[in-house]
């Protein structure tokens, strides 16, 4: 098959790649968009040594499933964290960081940038009809914003300040925004600022325009000085939650954190089922971040665009 | 009067300083005796710019209280930040976060290593005569703590670890040992396994004796390797607090944080009537701690002992 292969963190289009055969417990998923994450451009530049399809936010289609013939033809986004289901953390309900786990495109498993890839049934979650491609494609990025309130309690009083409007950025804007909160983006580029005022969320493009500290801060920033920024700007008791992932050690201060008794909460992936309701009743619209897309055949050259687009590249499997 | 004056970082023993002038909120206090934390130590090496008198663990008598002058007589200990009760932080209930606050031999207000000092009344909180004063002199960092079980919710079934026994790392091991929840500490030195053994704690010297992850850390260590070893040992999900201030800068590995949404919680000064009852009840003793006494006039020669000494040393300010 058709894929994205990378190898000693070069990344290049092969043809003659392995279809996967679906273990029993899992799908073969025919793969119909997948859209190209800054972790899969930190992957390039080695974060985490990985050697395979990368490639995790997707939607497809299950053409096989041994143990769930019923399954064949629904349309799926897949939650990217496959697990054992008998280690310590999965007993105790946090599966997502089962320590036998394989993270498609990412850890020990092939992930979505080729025609097929495989997970277990437990982790497709059928997408209705009326949520095309382009939008269940960001199913998986959607539910990582989610996971901010699963993990903090965001209280109507309180004032939020995000800093960073990338991809993820404008996800999570949009998530906050809904909430009875008020939400301050400090984004870094105009046309950032025009697509979240045109959605009636407040935006600064320099952070000398912040005046009050906050009460949660967001980094989604990608970058030390974003966290800098960020940590600067929470209140004393405060939180902040950390959702970007680059390689390498930070300097912090922290006697900053002890003796302003601040909390750095670190988020990940989170629930599926609620992006997907979000994107169905279009109460969030991800279009707005889509910038080009391209055929698999031009993944390489959808990863360079994507290096340098402040927009999400889709990459259309299909053709 | 007598004190320990801290000015560009050099410390000396003075005779000619102002004896306080309470205002109308404030008590003179006299100082029975003073204990040596850290924090002191870092102070003399610029952890934070302060020149006066240092010195914030103390217990003494009211001398002088211009609006209350039956609190006259009353030994006290007494809460180091002084706040201003008009700021968002005081309206919000976060009084130790005033942000006009000055703390006691820290932030604009001279200190406890001398004959005087004033407090506001509010601050001053009265010690029972069954505690003697080498034990009220650890309210301060009892205190401290105990903020820890205002922070986090310890559970029966939880495995905590202790990094650092320390003269606070002892305090915290007797509070949280007092818990349900099972205690490692990880120590340095044979001594404090001793100590931490005749308490019934269960301590270990070598981080390789650690096998799993814990769901809660506590970094008492005072130092970046302690805090490395810190978050490695926290399990997914789980929970980091921080009690040390040191200066500078630390590299932290973010993205660990995030792929394992580890949190990460800074712990300051705490609540000083559950400390003040433990002590009553002799329900926690510190007196395992003590390693010196020494007379005020020889204060310089006792920091200088503090600096090398792994227990507590305390300045007796009536000698």
């Amino acid at each position: 098959m058709k894929g994205l292969w990378l190898e000693s963190s070069k990344i290049r289009f092969r043809d003659d790649l392995e279809k996967p055969i679906p273990r029993k417990d899992e799908a073969l998923v025919k793969v119909r968009m997948a859209g190209i994450c800054r972790t899969d451009l930190e992957l390039l530049k080695g974060y985490y040594p990985f050697t395979g399809v990368i490639g995790h936010e997707f939607v497809g289609e299950i053409v096989d499933a041994p143990s769930s013939r019923d399954r064949i033809g629904e349309r799926v986004v897949g939650e990217i964290n496959a697990v054992c289901g008998q280690c310590r953390f999965c007993r105790n309900g946090l599966t997502n960081h089962c320590s036998n786990r394989t993270v498609l495109g990412i850890v020990s498993r092939n992930g979505a940038f080729a025609e097929f890839l495989t997970l277990p049934l437990a982790n497709l979650i059928r997408v209705p009809e009326e949520i095309p491609d382009e939008k269940a494609v960001f199913a998986e990025p959607l539910a990582a914003a989610l996971q901010i309130l699963e993990q903090v309690h965001i209280r109507p009083q309180d004032r939020i300040l995000l800093v960073g409007a990338g991809k993820l950025g404008l996800l999570i804007a949009m998530v906050i925004h809904r909430s009875a909160a008020r939400l301050t983006v400090l984004a870094r580029y105009d046309f950032q600022a025009e697509k979240l005022g045109a959605l009636g969320i407040e935006t600064v493009l320099a952070r000398d325009r912040l005046t009050e500290p906050f009460d949660v801060v967001i980094d989604a920033s990608g970058s030390p000085e974003g966290f800098d920024t960020a940590l600067k700007w929470v209140r004393p008791c405060g939180k902040l939650v950390l959702k970007s992932t680059y390689r390498g050690s930070t300097p912090v201060d922290l006697a900053h954190l002890v003796v302003n008794e601040i909390e750095l909460i670190g988020s990940r992936c989170g629930p599926f089922r609620p992006a997907i309701r979000l994107l169905g009743n279009d109460e969030v619209d991800p279009s707005i971040l889509i910038d080009r897309r391209l055929p698999l055949k031009e993944g390489v050259e959808a990863l360079q665009a994507a290096s340098k687009s402040k927009g999400k590249i889709l990459i259309d499997i299909r053709n």
